[in-house]
């Protein structure tokens, strides 16, 4: 069949091409079946769409992926790809073979699946999660996929947090100690996703964080870390095709999350690695139970891929640190790089915990030489480098960037902090802006465990937005994310 | 954030807001989330997309469901539904409640779920099926949530296939033989999704199918009977929602399948049901034990809605009947009727065994009275009853209108025919055109067991058109659908 072009004003994710109805009926046709368009040399699959009025009998709506210029394409039906096939394997709890998980994943890539399909597959590795075999060839596949980094040195370190604790911003204390040591440290970072702020987010307040591999390759050469975002490189491709749907699903199928984050790790060629996994009741993994059972995963996976992988299972009860957001976060990193980290311990602990450890494992002495290195400002000055190799500045007026309209949320009675809802915390910092709005965010004026008094202040939210703080203002006092005792002791209920 | 309306001339499943990606990232949306449009009273939720440049930053692009005339409007973010919750639990293989059943397909019916969501739903359902509670719930939901008729009769009969086997149109000899002993079978049929057609196809050759409900309570209350498109009515609308999805993803779940199935039978009131669970090698159903599992769950779930039912496991390895394709197929039923079955034995026998089965489950007799019915004339009376009370005629030179372009597939040794794979069969039926074009199709020359000379028809391909029939005779070429062994007796392979 040959049907008139009919150029529309969109893009699909992959290529549609929107028939009406009975022209689908006579070619045989459903919604999401796969079809081959021809003019003349040009070829292009598309999966179809069917509609009653957006394009007339004889016509052809295709979406601006397909940039054909013809006025007429001929339409061939094709069969569904084998991936499908696969995949309905994986979802009836089979193994894959590394040639299946290539053909799935490739399909991914170049875009031959639909959303519905590659919802299909997420769901499958969601409830049948993948065995270790299958595990190194979804993460080997996702590193071939895209672009891979070669370091001449013998120690190429990295950290990661699975994340899920507002605050706890250590990367940028971590390199700075680990580059100062003399480390190769490349650090790519994520924006933030359902958090108020990611890395990237937070060094964009200092310097550019958008870098090409050649420069991140000469910034790294220069200073020996940096702190860039991820997402700007072709490192694992795939990986942002399989998050732009398990976002909308909400599922973060654990196989396809330590895929996800090795790859990275193995593409950037980091050999030493430390892992974050915050436990608790509102964090990604609730028990250290199964913290052990994920650490364990993480260090098979990494040693398969020829990577020394270490993780720590953390505190994940309540914010790290004090600043939650862009410029709060920086203000923290600061004050700690600047040996002025009163209130901060928790933050500087953490990061001290985390460099320590690079260092022992590259055989550069422990948390001692860490804490010297901070302590000395050898740290704050490698800082400094990188920002500077960034295009950016340390020395900027962070107090004064901070949202103008503030809130004080107050204690409503007097008593012993007694937990601090961290999904809460992170929405109303999300409410207030973040991390669109660099300003906004919240700063904790308690820990757990703190004694406060009726109308002390709990923590502030600033916005830049008087109509965000508002709405997070309402959140705040909807889901009340302090939870305060009465009693000063530790006593929950006499049963 | 207010946002300048720009019309888009799509239209979604579901209505869709098209975001500028520099807007969704200072509101703070990721494609996939839901916000609420306001303009002035009016308020819709729409799922986010986000473009590059379909929309510019401070505009918004809604499709045609979005009935918004304002020229602005304004945005607010929505958290998930619930349903959304539900659906993960189902997936990780836990019981949902009735009141998370309803939910989640109140959900579906209301479109407030997208294709990405309702696929995880499907997913969850193949791979984790339903619980008998969990079916029950589904299937009386699916029942409320549309039209549901009534009569006033004793006794209201159907009958059901669950499909894949090729011609098998027993449907229009049942209904007239139960409609002639008095009973009403008020039959809702559908269109072919895989196969080269479905009753309401083939009915269309001879007369109208869609009718609104006053109608065919009309035609059923002077005939007894009917032989319509259900797919026109609005009976358990949440089902053609989820085939919508089931279809490209190509999975059927066991657990749909039955509630799609019985939420009509129960929708359209009949108490009397017999089931066809067709197996083979290439049927739907491979085994008689996965169909003794299939059929008790068919009669739990119709007891527990307040229905009678049984169910024929029957032989599904070749196609029944010889005609495959709506005009071929009529052909077929039309020499039954008029008792000039010669060849036609296997169609016939299937049909008395379902309209027996109705007559004793009424108290009418059985397979004798069924027969006696057939051959006294009075079934073919009463087609022309029911056919005519649709506005049709069942005196159509049926021959005249076989497609033109005829192919003779033929033997290319002599032999006994071993096999025919079916799902080649139909497939070659649906590249001749079937069931768009009425007059293509395929006519069975051949039975399984029949001893065949060299070059002898095996089967006839018919279309309209010549370019389909080329394209038919290609892939049977290289599917050959029929496995002739050289050897006479039925031994396969000396091992």
């Amino acid at each position: 069949m040959r049907l008139k072009v009919k150029h529309l004003d969109i893009i699909s994710k992959y290529p549609a091409a929107v028939f009406n109805e009975k022209d689908a009926f006579e070619i045989g046709i459903k919604a999401g079946d796969r079809v081959l368009l021809k003019a003349g040399e040009k070829e292009k699959t598309c999966i179809a769409e069917i509609t009653e009025s957006v394009v007339s009998q004889g016509e052809i709506g295709i979406d601006r992926n397909v940039d054909f210029k013809a006025n007429y394409v001929s339409i061939e039906v094709l069969s569904k790809p084998r991936s499908i096939k696969y995949i309905k394997k994986k979802l009836s709890g089979m193994e894959l073979s590394e040639k299946e998980i290539k053909c799935i994943l490739e399909d991914v890539n170049k875009e031959a699946l639909s959303d519905i399909e590659i919802a299909m597959f997420l769901s499958a590795v969601y409830v049948n999660d993948y065995s270790d075999r299958e595990l190194l060839h979804v993460t080997k596949y996702m590193v071939e996929s895209g672009m891979q980094m070669e370091w001449k040195k013998k120690y190429v370190a990295d950290k990661h947090s699975i994340g899920g604790v507002p605050g706890n911003r250590i990367s940028p204390i971590v390199v700075s100690i680990v580059a100062a040591a003399g480390i190769t440290i490349p650090k790519t970072s994520s924006r933030a996703i359902t958090s108020p702020a990611g890395t990237a987010d937070t060094m964009e307040v200092f310097c550019d964080v958008c870098f090409s591999i050649e420069e991140i390759r000469k910034i790294v050469k220069k200073t020996n870390g940096c702190l860039v975002w991820g997402g700007a490189l072709d490192i694992a491709p795939i990986d942002d095709k399989l998050i732009r749907i398990e976002h909308p699903l909400s599922i973060d199928p654990k196989g396809q999350v330590l895929a996800s984050v090795m790859s990275k790790k193995k593409a950037i060629g980091s050999k030493y690695v430390v892992i974050d996994i915050p436990i608790g009741n509102e964090a990604k993994v609730k028990s250290k139970e199964s913290a052990k059972i994920l650490a364990k995963r993480f260090k098979n996976l990494g040693n398969a891929l020829g990577m020394n992988v270490n993780c720590f299972i953390t505190a994940g009860e309540e914010p790290i640190g004090r600043g939650i957001g862009p410029v709060l976060e920086c203000i923290d990193v600061m004050k700690i790089l600047k040996n002025e980290y009163r209130g901060l311990e928790d933050l500087r602990n953490k990061a001290l915990l985390f460099a320590g450890e690079i260092l022992s494992m590259c055989g550069k002495g422990g948390i001692k030489e860490a804490k010297k290195i901070l302590e000395s400002g050898k740290a704050l000055k490698k800082f400094r480098e990188i920002v500077e190799a960034q295009n950016g500045s340390i020395d900027k007026d962070l107090e004064s960037m901070v949202g103008k309209n503030v809130y004080e949320f107050k204690a409503e009675e007097a008593g012993r902090v007694m937990g601090i809802n961290i999904r809460d915390i992170a929405e109303i910092a999300r409410r207030a802006g973040c991390p669109a709005d660099k300003s906004a965010g919240i700063y904790m004026e308690v820990k757990k465990g703190d004694i406060v008094a009726k109308d002390q202040t709990l923590f502030r939210i600033y916005s830049s937005k008087i109509r965000r703080l508002r709405d997070a203002i309402n959140y705040a006092k909807l889901s009340e994310p302090i939870w305060i005792s009465e009693r000063y002791d530790l006593l929950v209920e006499k049963v």
